[in-house]
């Protein structure tokens, strides 16, 4: 969320509209990372926000609703991708960036609630996949720009090589509990930018 | 679970004890896949699966208890690893057995499950982490051997590159949504075997 409480790409920029989103996704994101999904409750939220219970229950109807718009305003104002002019730059930064987020004592919390609600709520898990796609897309760049430079063949499938250097980043944090460090992030990078140089992850 | 319900490593084998818990942990196991692990009740579960309520209160406790338990005994049933004489052989065998699994009817639910779990229980993650502990060494002799024939380094980190291996599948099924096909499972198994290769995953 950018610090002047305009969100990109909001329906209704600025003003007090966009100052309520603000104050009701930080508190939905705070109280996601610390008690979860399913302890989500709109009237709950709105007293923490200092906003009105009906705004919010008109606005967001739903815990999934109101999940559904924070993944939204997450993919609207997180990072760009990186441009360090080579491929294992720009996919180190990538990893980077994504073990940083896992590990971020907010982040981390806050992703596997959102992950863990996707798992029983189907409007969830379209909106973080939605998040996802936004993601995976920001970065498709990097893979167009090295495929320009000519380090990867121009059949290399961008998405299925950045799904691969988030991946045992995502592994690590969701299944073996493996730690994550920088190390484990470069490692990432390279494993998949080696693989990609090898030819796979063709279209 | 083996179909003559003598379940390996149990503390109490064969008998009227390992009938109740197979029994029990069909249920949970049905459940969970079904509902989600915050609809675990263990009264349900003792009806379902015809067992008395104190012996399934007294045995696992609690719906983390139980879960634990499933845990334990699908790392004790799960199948052992491939030898097929090469390591891209052993790993693509690994690829697709995970694909298989997360794509079937009522193991992938059952797996979403148990993860959202292990999102809002710490009892239930370290469960989870012995899971996925106990899988990643059951295949970690595929990767001895790979160093024997001489197709790795001897330093090759086995639970790194096996985690490689796994970790694209779990990251289409929880968190980008993208399809887990056969071309994917193979994808995940040579892009890692090349890192591994290369000199990736090194300890």
């Amino acid at each position: 969320m950018s610090s002047d409480g305009a969100v990109p790409g909001s329906v209704r920029p600025g003003g007090r509209t966009a100052r309520v989103r603000e104050s009701v996704l930080r508190v939905a994101g705070d109280l996601l990372a610390e008690r979860g999904f399913t302890a989500m409750d709109l009237g709950e939220v709105a007293i923490r926000a200092e906003v009105g219970k009906t705004t919010v229950y008109r606005r967001w109807r739903s815990p999934a609703g109101l999940v559904a718009d924070l993944l939204t305003e997450m993919a609207e104002t997180s990072l760009p991708h990186a441009n360090t002019g080579s491929l294992r730059g720009d996919l180190v930064a990538n990893a980077r960036l994504v073990a940083r987020t896992l590990a971020d004592e907010r982040q981390g919390p806050l992703f596997k609630a959102l992950i863990a609600a996707a798992i029983s709520d189907p409007e969830t898990a379209a909106a973080l996949h939605r998040f996802y796609d936004v993601r995976l897309t920001e970065w498709t760049p990097c893979v167009a720009a090295a495929i320009e430079r000519g380090e990867l063949g121009p059949r290399t499938d961008a998405r299925a090589l950045l799904s691969a250097v988030s991946a045992p980043l995502y592994y690590r944090f969701l299944t073996s509990g493996d730690a994550i460090d920088d190390a484990v992030a470069v490692t990432a990078a390279e494993a998949a930018a080696t693989a990609a140089e090898a030819g796979l992850f063709r279209r």
